[in-house]
């Protein structure tokens, strides 16, 4: 396929998975609709933003699409590489061309975890690739849950490559952590960036890659909602998911760099900013008891867990 | 006045300041008082940490001493000098102690603005230099109140030096701003850094004006909580209060250099973020109906207003 053609595909892709994401997630809210916003971007490009408020399921969801251009911004240019990469080529890069998708979910119910997931495509210089992720956040970890996410995650991965799962799981334990609370956003997922084509892999394999990623999406999360929607709700539980989300916004404001990305070229903030939670607390040296649930998933909110293994032994699901 | 014995007189007049403001402070609130939390720093130095929450007038607040030292992080080296300022020596500069103390009070009613202080005495590399300011962010904006908050901060500033206020009020100005939202945080006040000793000013004369300024902050703000303290609150105000507050947490995770100086120097993440709000929301493109008084606060929040005049003419107090 040739690269031009490519951006068309993906382009579409994006916008036909934003579609059928939303009318997914609508099923489970009878009644409440996303609503489209689409924007234009001044220095070049725009968007379609689709957002739920007040869902009796989903209390907060954004699922954007968008394709900007431009000029490449000069903290771009100093960009790392991974091992997936190919090197910025060293001819002037002055122009820029990204589109992706990206969507997080919060759903009312405590039980229910919040989920976040991106994918993009991005060419400068005369290069391309690839990038994204999908993780989830629970606001109280269940490990059979964790253990049918990764499953499920690396099932998809497997398709394409060995490596994929483990190196991806690897960067999701990296790159969700609030440094400051020396704690995982959630059970990770997997994240990866610089998917360029190589030797080994073709342009089409990696988009066929995203493509695998984007269809999942929907089938996993409705098994996660359905496992948990119907569970009790005590005063306890919300007051816990309030804080948990505040965790959530201190990550996406401090660390994420799709936020820092957006800002830094005068993105839509109001497309940035709908992964905030739609409430959240912040209490003072908030210490969940030994014993409870709170304190059980606060123990669990850290790198390297191997959650295919479940050796918790609970079932969750 | 020698340097060392400078060191122990800022330190003992912040603890005394912390002392008198929590009492001042609890005096609003019949029966909730400041839970003292004392800690200490693994490289060096420590706190105390005083924090209200749950009161019937403040809602949630924290009053922080903190005195730390060490090797000095490298992003310190990098730091630029403002116009009060000496240069960085050139000696190798590898050891700084920093003294201050900071406070955030979110109050109950959306009425009653939020306030934050903050008074630092930085040394390192045989400089030494004093930084705060202080900042009010009413829910609501009252030009008359406004006027009041300027003209009390332009007395004390004038005892000192003709230029200190409008200087450090364009500071403000610059500095608690959201770029993100093209929008100041509040309607500013002052803020000053790198204030060091020069042939103009000796280091008592720039101790002097910190302790005025400390000393300013109790009358200054009991007289804005008793102004609003028995107004009455309704759905639409509360509501509006926890947008404002969400916008408040933005400025602080993005933007906030104490923050960010905590967060690089390994503080103590629970007094660092006892600045977040007890409570906020985030609603997607929220935009306040013309003619509403939210609408008229939105349209205050910008740079270069002079507050001293009063323009709008009302007469807020």
């Amino acid at each position: 396929m040739e690269k031009q053609e490519g951006i068309t595909e993906i382009k579409f892709f994006f916008l036909q998975l934003q579609k059928e994401i939303c009318t997914g997630l609508e099923s489970f809210d009878q009644g409440t609709k996303f609503k489209k916003d689409k924007w234009i971007r001044k220095d070049g490009g725009g968007g379609l933003s689709c957002v739920i408020e007040a869902g009796k399921v989903l209390e907060k969801g954004g699922v954007n699409f968008s394709e900007v251009f431009g000029k490449t911004p000069d903290f771009l240019l100093s960009t790392r590489n991974s091992d997936h990469s190919l090197a910025v080529g060293k001819k002037k890069v002055d122009l820029f061309f990204a589109t992706g998708i990206s969507l997080v979910i919060h759903p009312r119910s405590p039980w229910v975890p919040i989920i976040h997931m991106n994918l993009r495509y991005f060419e400068t210089g005369g290069v391309s690739w690839f990038g994204g992720g999908i993780d989830l956040t629970p606001h109280y970890i269940n490990p059979g849950e964790a253990t049918f996410f990764h499953s499920a995650l690396k099932k998809v991965c497997d398709q394409f490559h060995k490596n994929y799962y483990p190196e991806f799981k690897r960067l999701a334990d990296d790159y969700f952590f609030i440094k400051h609370r020396n704690e995982t956003r959630g059970i990770g997922g997997i994240f990866f960036d610089k998917l360029s084509e190589t030797s080994d892999f073709s342009f089409l394999d990696r988009f066929e890659f995203i493509k695998a990623i984007g269809k999942a999406f929907l089938p996993i999360y409705s098994q996660i909602v359905n496992d948990n929607l119907n569970k009790k709700i005590t005063l306890k539980n919300r007051e816990w998911q309030l804080i948990r989300r505040g965790r959530y916004a201190e990550f996406n404001l401090v660390y994420d760099k799709g936020t820092k990305f957006g800002f830094e070229t005068n993105g839509r903030t109001e497309s940035i900013l709908m992964s905030l939670p739609p409430e959240s607390i912040w209490k003072y040296r908030y210490e969940p008891k030994k014993g409870t649930k709170e304190f059980e998933t606060n123990s669990l909110l850290k790198k390297e867990i191997n959650w295919l293994e479940n050796k918790q032994g609970k079932k969750g699901r």
